[in-house]
């Protein structure tokens, strides 16, 4: 296998997009990663979108992203695993140049979630769930998240506070962040009295309905500067694993077990550990989600993710910094995008480009996605070379 | 990259499948692969499905189908470009294989589209061609390849009789397969008067709905004495493209140029042109569809698809046999599933194991699927090592 580059990014703001359409914001995040790749062709891509059969009434994405990126017949692949549906693009597109198949590779994507009122955005969500054991009895993603919650509080004595802690120290990032849905600060007590949406998690614990898109072009590492002249960076770990897509088939519904394993493939494949990761983008659908997260990725031992989160371990100037870009909380999270998205983040901090955002350290990131309540995460490690 | 070798097949019978489910019969044809390759693990899968959301309310199959086979951690990824899902699945665990980053995958399609109203079945798939100027208009599938087919009745004098033919030599060649779901004979006449569904093609031109699942199993050429005993079936050439999606965007509507160029890829890789292929299964979604197909894979000249239909070319004792297992029209076209049943059958024939159906040359065969009408398309070429 050849080594494999980011060497271009791209990505739309993230929000309420009522004038434009799917195809509109992909295309414009595909072209401005082209251009910051310093490349005028590709010659495949891939698309994670979640679905663009419930969101917009439109399949077949990589034939119409072809088309209207203006790019045919260069074949472009539509990929899904829900919410990691944009890590799933990430993944294939670094598998298909280091196979040597194709040189520049463009991964990307892409969700439209608000063409829909909010019930069907939430049918649409569940389907991310075993439908006919959790969805059709009328169980959503709130209510899933709220009994890993309370899981986690019995078992852990994590507290509400803690989780707050997670929405607040996100907003603190995402404010710093242009391309942010939600871009501003908000305080515990703000969270603590917003409004509950499953006992225990409330609004403020909750990622939003966002529409976004994001992009990055590949290439093989020995041709990078034929294109960029920018930071190298290179993917050194790669790891995807699934787990019991609903929560009544597992034996212990506060651990990760796909986070875990995806998180060792990639560790074992760049050869490193968590202690050698200097911050990570990881998926904060809810506030919990966070905390399971830093555990399952071996970041702190089990129990400990809300003492570190509520000792500032994880804030931009703490030990290990988590979502520096505002997460999926404050960035906001279109479903099929926010893989992709992270990538961005970690690209932008390790180039040293993240602005106000930018960390004193950074020089290899680690990226967690995962789909529905964890029954599918990928995880990548990038470094600068 | 390395060669990559099938070394087992499954598949369910093809029809409405009232009393089973989505993920039944996704376990029952992975099951059957996995025997048949003799492989009592995987180490990851592809599932290509169109529409899991709008057919049966379920995203996320990577997943779901893991925990239903069994074999979570096990990474799965689902994939969809319409109805050439399946053979992009089959591409990607190609691709897996090629690059080393995996030695067993499995691949697969299934779609189970009888679970929704006719209605609801003919709006999912019309998600395929561009909804926004194409589907919201009020047109569908059948009436998308009529106009296709119009125009090259026009342009070329291809007659509706020889139309009826492709769907007479495809039912002559289901009638043999114990999968199918139509598996008996037709004759013009029948053809001729049944139905009208979108002028000039009628109900006996059209493929129908279909529940169905199929799979195969991969692993390194060097590899394959270790689990199969059976004849060697190496994958030569692959090759992947893209058109527009919308039929008004393209200058010429009776060719179809991703087919013609995922052809070109995938003889360039073989090292072989279409003199070599001793037989194919192509997308016979419509009667239409066959015929261009056979055109933009250099099987005859522009126009001369009818005729060498009304000759017998095409059928089982034909010069170049197309669609042995009866195609789309008699076997069935449970969407997401069609491009990998494609790879099953002509693996069975490969191997000599088609029975009824075997033809009597068979050692380089050639599988050509496709999404919406022409928007996407994949060739692969097999060949007895």
């Amino acid at each position: 296998m050849r080594d494999v580059a980011v060497i271009g990014i791209g990505m739309t703001n993230f929000g309420e997009l009522w004038e434009q359409s799917l195809r509109s914001i992909w295309v414009e995040a595909a072209l401005a990663a082209m251009k910051d790749a310093g490349v005028d062709y590709i010659d495949s891509f891939y698309v994670g979108c979640m679905s663009g059969g419930l969101f917009v009434g439109q399949e077949h994405l990589g034939s119409m992203l072809a088309d209207y990126l203006g790019v045919c017949p260069v074949p472009g692949t539509r990929v899904e695993s829900a919410c990691a549906s944009g890590s799933v693009a990430f993944r294939l597109g670094f598998m298909e140049v280091a196979s040597g198949m194709s040189d520049i590779v463009l991964v990307s994507g892409v969700e439209k979630m608000t063409d829909v009122s909010g019930d069907e955005a939430t049918y649409a969500l569940a389907t991310a769930a075993d439908q006919e054991y959790e969805g059709f009895h009328g169980i959503t993603f709130p209510g899933l998240y709220a009994m890993i919650a309370r899981a986690h509080m019995a078992k852990f004595g994590t507290t509400r506070k803690q989780l707050a802690q997670v929405a607040v120290k996100n907003h603190a990032n995402g404010a710093l962040n242009p391309h942010a849905q939600y871009p501003f600060s908000i305080t515990v007590d703000e969270v603590l009295n917003s409004v509950k949406v499953a006992e225990p998690l409330r609004i403020l614990d909750c990622s939003p309905i966002t529409d976004g898109a994001a992009a990055a072009v590949l290439c093989p590492l020995d041709r990078v500067k034929e294109f960029s002249q920018k930071s190298v960076i290179r993917i050194s770990g790669s790891g995807h694993a699934s787990d019991t897509i609903a929560l009544h088939s597992r034996k212990d519904i506060t651990s990760l077990a796909a986070v875990e394993v995806a998180g060792k493939k990639a560790y074992a494949m760049a050869g490193v550990g968590p202690k050698d990761i200097d911050f990570a983008e990881v998926h904060d659908c809810f506030t919990i989600a966070e905390l399971c997260i830093l555990e399952a990725l071996g970041f702190v031992e089990p129990g400990q993710s809300g003492p570190a989160t509520e000792q500032g371990k994880t804030a931009r100037d703490g030990a290990f910094p988590i979502n520096p870009s505002g997460g999926l909380k404050s960035k906001g999270h279109p479903v099929g995008a926010s893989g992709v998205a992270q990538i961005v983040e970690c690209v932008e901090q390790l180039r040293g480009e993240a602005g106000k955002r930018q960390l004193k350290k950074a020089r290899r990131a680690l990226a967690q996605n995962m789909g529905g309540s964890g029954g599918s995460s990928l995880v990548h490690i990038l470094e600068v070379v």
